[in-house]
Order: structure tokens, then C-alpha cells, then sequence
């Protein structure tokens, strides 16, 4: 029962997806891809860290050298306009310059070194030294919110590239052709930088069989997933299930609790409502970061600043969602929360919507029948947020308390509100993966401090970020060499330090 | 069927220990105990570093305190001797030492900092600052082997403590006493040191009701284990199971291949066959490092070392195993491995085994029949090593690939060795966390360069290590804070960086 909501979403994006004209790989065929996967994985190994960065930076040329015709293809299957998808494209191949600079600078290995003691007692101490090294194929199942960033050669490829591993691409349905132009511009800088034809693989596939696959697969060694709940979940209990587990990192959403605390919302009550009009339905709502839950204690400024957000809300112009899947989704799932006892209507979008389009919408619950509803707990992906009107503070902790793990959770104050509220401000760490102050969770910014990620359900590993340069930590384990000939030794960790990195020596940072 | 081998040590377990006093903790209790664990886990948030610091250090002083008694009713539990318990005494307080200063030092936050653009366009760059924070209740399951350095105030608790983290151990039933014993030092130090009194607790428990109780408690965050494969796999399957699955470090050993190269053979004949009677036998081979597997490929070298190792082993005198439960395993899965086809016993012990001792053995195989038998794959713990002789050395790397994952692996060689046989070498790092050069598996260094993990089935998550002070991470995730103000950011991440600690700034380390 708990993949229900996988099972619907799968046969909509199947009836969505039906002219689709390319090949479903089959079982056997995943299996001999992961092989040559892995042997690919084995070669690239070999290649310096330079050979690398320059195939990085590569794809990043060969993508803008697909030009407009690249942002034509991504908005006919995805409905998104081309200003947004040339921010995209743009955030896209700065991420995989950024991955190649990281290896240039080469510290992200977290080299260590304890240097050998033949004269301790009562046992001499070895010499011992530690680096990161990548766990082998990748297998990445992209976004179909994002066909360029999270999706073919998006934050996933990018991150398990320069950590060395090879990387398969499962092409997201709603977006295949755009995909395949990406894998084309792929291909052209493996021949390019004359790496192994296999590094980057790209196959189609639209069945449960194929996701189970490519979990599944023995040489398959880590997964990236972003996605749905039900999605992110079955691909790791696919990955429980196999005779050696992977780690999974499957990005699932979330509603991103928004808490405005009473002294701003006194003050700032037009200006609040009016950013926060524009988060929720910002690109029609489609952001795992979307604003989807607002928290408040019940007062007088709490209804004005409702009002105007209606007036906000009422105003935006619906727009087609991604397809026609997430479309029925957010219809259903909409219409589910606002059916439900005790929620109101705030305001809807006054242009109606046609065909695919969403209706923008805000809606209003109190405490008590959010905390004795677990639907209302659920994310509506898409224009909508949910305001929880709670009798007191206590209350507005029980409710902050009662939702599952998140990406983000904001909190809106001035520093009276923070200084008044400490057991709240407390609280948010323990929920969510980044926590915001006056600001919108839409919008993520790629660097090294940015955690996107969180407690489960938001990821099913709370201890990684899918965007920044630590995303490529996902892919790595240490090693340990013990006593090793310096000579023989990966340059990372040679006395000599020739790469210029920071090490650890001996329990000091020296560069 | 996969837990049959948890299900016979258990019953052997239960009736070692029918005679403990100790009272069974209910599932009820367990739900109460990690509640509670999880009260004083918040509380224990707010204490300074130089609190949790002199907190370790007090466990560390205390159990000193406990003098010779706890020696020796170690040893009456365990069979080990008062030597080597000394030594590993020293090891955990040592452990819990380095942990104190690793928190003075302040640095293993891993604090980031990306600092604002305004100005940037076309959107203005917010303020991100990242750093690492406790998971939350800890739930440790200590090793029979060790039943001070990986039990009741060994690594996993002291390093859970560390990160920050409240502990629930629960106390191996072939040491109760010892353990109670360690938890009267522990509740000592949360009296001296005014700690929240259940930011440890000690429960006691035989039945896999109580083990998987404690893994799918709500308030379980995070577990770490040592011991066999099949109680490891299971606490991870509980963990999978549950609504929201917690990350389980289970530590379950390996086989650790020791490759002997042509070269070192025919030089080192004698003094490489002394070193390894000794590793093998060490502790009477209950260590999980233990060398349980040799490969070489055939010539008359191998012969000669194996006579040699074979005259080595022969003196060994037998001594008890950890209890009784152990020893039966032992005898069982020695005698499958050596009723085999085509496995030949090199020599065992030539001074009888009575009582619970183990009779160290050596046994040979040939690379065919080991490919060909998965029996002969699984560990036997105890002074037990299985030699595979394989006919060329392509068969060695046949052999070497077949193997599942590794906590270490050995090369014994020359330099001219390891360069006559890179593809050999190459294949190391992905088969274990360690790999060694010219010594022995056995004796594990705890320092930031160790890594004592490995891939599947040596461990549940490679990614971490379970020894030496990066096994902090396990108990750790990141958050990122966006446009916080200065004065409310944890210390670590404030501008003024108070506590001194290095961090990354705008990409540049710095303190």
C-alpha cells in the first residue's frame, strides 16, 4: 500500500509518455550496461586529475554548444519557460565547472597521514594513511522538475564524476529527448577527451523492472534518486534487498515549514505575504523547496497577513505544470487536503486554469486538526501552501514537532521574535537540512555550506547534501594505506605531498 | 534461513548465560528508556565543550577508579588474560581521552562558511554557514571480544557521546557483569560531572525482541554494533523496516586475505611463517582482523612457508575461547570448512584442546576449489586460516575478486613484488577499508588515518570507520544555516570564530 501513490503516478507519466519513441532496456541489458559500467569505472581510475577536471569542464562546452535548440526541446516536454531553463542550463554547467575546479585543488580527499613510531612500546606504531576513494558505478535517476540540473548530466552525474566513479542515467520519461541531447553533447566529450566510451551510459526505461534493475544490479555501487516519496522509497528497499546493500540517496521533498512568529507578522505584514506569494507559486510551485506548510500563532496581524497573501495568490496567472501526471497528482492531492474536515479555502488563483494548468492556492487549518489529520502532513507538489493556525506557542511546537523530516524550515522574525521563542528556534536543527531566517526556501544556492538534504523522509540519508561540492561525498569511501612504499602510494598521500593539497599530519592541518 | 547462524548462537548464548542475574528489559521499557534517552539528549545539547570534555575524561578517570576488580572479573567472564585486558583497558580510556580533546580542539565540526553578496545578480547571494550536529539517541551493542574497547564505554559509546549524542548500551550477555561494572564508573562521572542522568543508560536483554525493540524505538536515531554477521544484518533489516530507517553501523568482521607474493616467499620463507603463526593464534584468533585467509600462487616457496607456518602452529598451546557459545561455533565451522572436497589440513595444535579452548589450525586449499565452494568464503572465527593455493596468478586475482568485502588485506611482498604485479595491487583498495603492506592485519591503530571498515559484509556502511577519531561521523549530520544572525549561529560558525577551529571560508581553509 505505501507504494500507492508510486503505482498512480507511474501509470499517468506512462500514459503521458506512450509516443515516446525510444527502447526500454531490459533486464539483461542493464545487467551487461552496469558490467561495461564497471569496467569503464576501472580505466577512468587510471586517468589524472587534470584529464578529469578538462572532461568536466568539456561536457559543461559541448552543453552550451547544443544552443537554443537544447532550451527549445527542454520547454516543449516540460512546459517550463526558456528564461527559467537558461538559468538552469547556466546553473548546470556551472556546477560541473565548479566539480572540476574542486579537483584541481584536490583537498576534497580528505588525505590524513599518521607517521610511523618504530620506537613506541610496548608495540611500534605503523605508518598510517587515509584518503577517499570513489565506490564504483553510479546509477542516477533524475528530476523531472529540473531537465537539466538534476537530471542527465545534472548535480548527480557531475558530483559522481569527479569523485571518480563511472555514472549510468536513467532519463526521465517526461523529459527523454532533452535528455538524449545531453547525453549527445556527453558523448561528444568522452570521444573528445578520449575517455572510455562506457563512463556515461544513458538508457531509457519506464517499468518498475528497469528502476529494480539498475538498483539491483551487481555492479551497481550507489544510487542518486530526485523524486517522490513513493519513487525514493522503492529504489531503497530495492537496495535493502540486495545480497550487499548500497547506499541510496534518494531527495524526496518536503512541505519546508515556514514558522512566522508575531512580532514581524505585526509588522511586516504586506511585505511578508507578498514574498511569500511569490515562493509558493514561484515556477508554478515545482521545487522540492516550496513553501508548503506556514505556521502561526492565531491573531489579528495572522488574518491581514492571510488577506493579503490571498490577494497575492488571487492575482498569479496559472500556468501549465511539467505534465500530465504531476498535474493529476496536484489536482488529487489539492483536492484532498481541502477536503478534508475543518480546512478553508484562503484564496485560489481568480483566472481559472485550463488543461494542465494549476490553480495557485492557499488554505487554512487549525493546530488541532492538523496534528489529528496525517493527510494535511503530506506534500502537495505544486502552487499550494497550507497555513496551521495554532491556538498558542505550545501548540505551534507540537505541530512543528509532529512533521516528518524536512529540506528546509524557515523561520520569519525579528530578533525580539528569536529571542522570545528559544524553545522553538531550538527545535529547528532537528528537523530539517538547512534552516532559514527572513528569507524564502525557494532558491538554492550551489556551494560548499549549502546542505541539501535533511532527516528522512525529505532524504533517506540524512548525513549528505545533494547540492554543492560536498554532494560528492555520497560517492566515496575511505582507505586506509598501512605501511605502504611512498613510492606506490596515490600522489594524495606521497610524503612529498606533490599535489599542494591540506592533509592531516599527525593531528595538524599543513598545506 | 540467512539468520540461522544469529539463531544458534543465540540459544548457545542463552544457555552460556542462564545463570546472569540480570533482569530482561520489556519492549514497554525499551520505548520508555529511549524516550528518556532522548529527554537528556536535549539537555546534554546545551552543555559547553569543556563540559562534555571533562565528562569524557571523568568515564576515562572512573574507570581506572574500578582498579583490579575489573580486571579481573573481566577475565573470569571473557577467558581473557589480565595482560591483554590491561592493554585494552588502557586502549578505551585512552579512546575516551582523545575523543576530550578532539571536542577542545573543535575542528571535526567541519564548519563552512559562505559569506553574502548582496550585489550579485541576477539574485543576491545569501549568507550560508554549515556545520556538523548530533543525530540524536544512540543505541550500541557491544562485542564479545571487547569487552572494554568496543562494549559498555568503548568507541561507539564514547565517540556517540562526543558527537554529542545520549547512548543506550546494551550489555553483552557473555560480559553482564564486566559491563555493569563499567556503567557504575559511567553513572560516577554523570554524578560528578552534573550530566543528565539518562545521558546513559544500561539495559539488559537476550531475546531478539529486546534487540529490535531498541532499533525501531522512535526516539533510536542512529545504532552501532560489533559482532557476527547475522545479528549485524539483522539490526540493519529491523532498521530498514522501520517508518523512518536510521543509519545502523554494524561491524561484522571478515576473512582479511593476506596475499604472499613469489619474491618475499622464497626469501622470507621462515621469518613470514613465524609472523603469521603468531597473528593467526593471537587472542586465539578472536579478533576480526584475524588473518582467516592466505593466498599464493603454487611453487616449492609455498610448500616450505607452509611447513614452516605448519611447525608454528603446531606449538601453539590451545587456550578457552570467549564462552562457550563462541567455542561451539568454532568447532562447527572449522570442522564444515575442513570436511570440504579438497581441503587438507596443514597442521593443527599438537597439545589437546579440552574444555572450551580452541585447537589452532591451518588448513590448505586448492584456487579451483575455493572459487568453487561459497562455504569455504565464510569466516571461522577463532585460530583458524585457510591457504589457497592458486595455479598461476591469474587465478589469485580470480580468487581476490570472488571475496566479498574486507575489513583489511594484506600484501606480503618485495618491492620488485608489488611492481611485477600491478593488477594485483590495483585491486586492493576495493576490496577492504585497509590495506597493509608487509605486517599483520591484527592490532588496530587508533588514530585519524585508521579506517576500520570496509564494503559489505565487513560492515553495513563503508563510508565510516569504527575506530580512531573519525568515527565520530557515524553519530553526525550536516545543517546548513542561511542569513542567520551572528549572535544566535553555534559558536563554530560565528565571525568572530571563538572557539579558534578551522573552517572553510569562501573555499579557503582558515583559522
Amino acid at each position: 500500500m505505501r507504494h500507492l501513490p508510486f503505482v498512480i503516478a507511474y501509470y499517468l507519466i506512462i500514459i503521458f509518455i506512450m509516443a515516446t519513441p525510444f527502447k526500454e532496456a531490459s533486464v539483461e541489458e542493464i545487467n551487461q550496461i552496469m558490467q561495461r559500467s564497471h569496467a569503464a569505472f576501472e580505466i577512468f581510475q587510471k586517468r589524472s586529475i587534470e584529464e578529469k577536471s578538462i572532461f568536466l569542464d568539456t561536457i559543461a562546452n559541448e552543453i552550451e554548444a547544443l544552443g537554443d535548440a537544447l532550451l527549445q526541446k527542454a520547454s516543449e516536454e516540460t512546459n517550463l519557460p526558456i528564461p527559467r531553463l537558461t538559468g538552469e542550463r547556466a546553473r548546470t554547467t556551472g556546477q560541473l565547472r565548479t566539480f572540476a575546479t574542486m579537483l584541481r585543488k584536490g583537498s576534497w580527499v580528505e588525505a590524513s597521514i599518521d607517521t610511523a613510531n618504530p620506537e613506541r612500546a610496548p608495540l611500534p606504531k605503523p605508518d598510517l594513511r587515509k584518503m577517499l576513494i570513489p565506490l564504483g558505478p553510479v546509477v542516477v535517476f533524475g528530476a523531472s522538475n529540473f531537465p537539466f540540473a538534476y537530471s542527465t548530466a545534472g548535480g548527480d552525474t557531475a558530483s559522481a564524476l569527479a569523485a571518480g566513479c563511472s555514472v549510468v542515467v536513467k532519463a526521465h520519461p517526461a523529459h527523454a529527448e532533452t535528455s538524449e541531447m545531453v547525453y549527445s553533447a556527453i558523448k561528444k566529450a568522452i570521444a573528445t577527451c578520449n575517455m572510455p566510451a562506457d563512463i556515461f551510459q544513458h538508457v531509457h526505461g519506464t517499468s518498475f523492472e528497469s528502476g529494480k534493475a539498475l538498483v539491483q544490479a551487481d555492479h551497481t555501487a550507489a544510487v542518486g534518486f530526485t523524486g517522490s516519496t513513493g519513487g525514493g522509497k522503492a529504489l531503497y528497499d530495492y537496495s535493502t534487498q540486495r545480497k550487499n546493500p548500497i547506499p541510496v540517496f534518494s531527495e524526496m521533498g518536503s512541505t519546508n515549514p515556514v514558522i512566522f512568529l508575531p512580532d514581524t507578522l505585526e509588522k511586516n505584514t504586506a511585505d511578508l505575504a507578498a514574498q511569500y506569494a511569490g515562493s509558493i507559486t514561484l515556477g508554478m510551485g515545482q521545487f522540492c523547496t516550496n513553501p508548503g506548510l506556514m505556521l502561526a500563532v492565531e491573531s489579528q496581524a495572522l488574518h491581514r497577513f492571510l488577506e493579503h497573501l490571498g490577494t497575492g495568490i488571487a492575482a498569479v496567472q496559472p500556468a501549465k505544470m511539467l505534465h500530465a501526471g504531476i498535474h493529476s497528482a496536484y489536482e488529487k492531492k489539492s483536492h484532498d487536503a481541502l477536503t478534508q474536515k475543518g480546512v478553508t479555502v484562503v484564496q485560489q488563483a481568480t483566472t481559472g486554469a485550463h488543461d494542465i494548468e494549476a490553480l495557485p492556492t492557499v488554505a487554512l487549518v487549525s493546530g488541532e486538526t492538523f496534528l489529528a489529520t496525517p493527510l494535511l502532513h503530506e506534500e502537495v507538489f505544486g502552487p499550494y501552501s497550507l497555513m496551521v493556525s495554532c491556538k498558542d506557542e505550545q501548540e505551534l511546537v507540537n505541530v512543528l514537532k509532529s512533521v516528518t523530516g524536512q529540506l528546509t524550515t524557515t523561520v520569519m522574525g525579528t530578533v525580539k521574535d528569536l529571542t522570545d521563542h528559544p524553545k522553538l528556534v531550538d527545535l529547528l536543527p532537528s528537523i530539517a537540512g538547512r534552516i532559514l531566517f527572513n528569507g524564502v526556501p525557494t532558491g538554492v544556492e550551489v556551494c560548499a555550506s549549502m546542505v541539501h538534504g535533511g532527516p528522512y523522509p525529505a532524504t533517506t540519508d540524512s548525513r549528505f547534501t545533494a547540492v554543492g561540492i560536498n554532494a560528492v561525498k555520497r560517492w566515496v569511501r575511505p582507505v586506509c594505506y598501512q605501511n605502504w612504499p611512498d613510492s606506490l602510494l596515490p600522489l594524495a598521500l606521497q610524503d612529498a605531498n606533490p599535489l599542494q593539497i591540506w592533509r592531516l599530519v599527525d593531528n595538524e592541518w599543513k598545506k
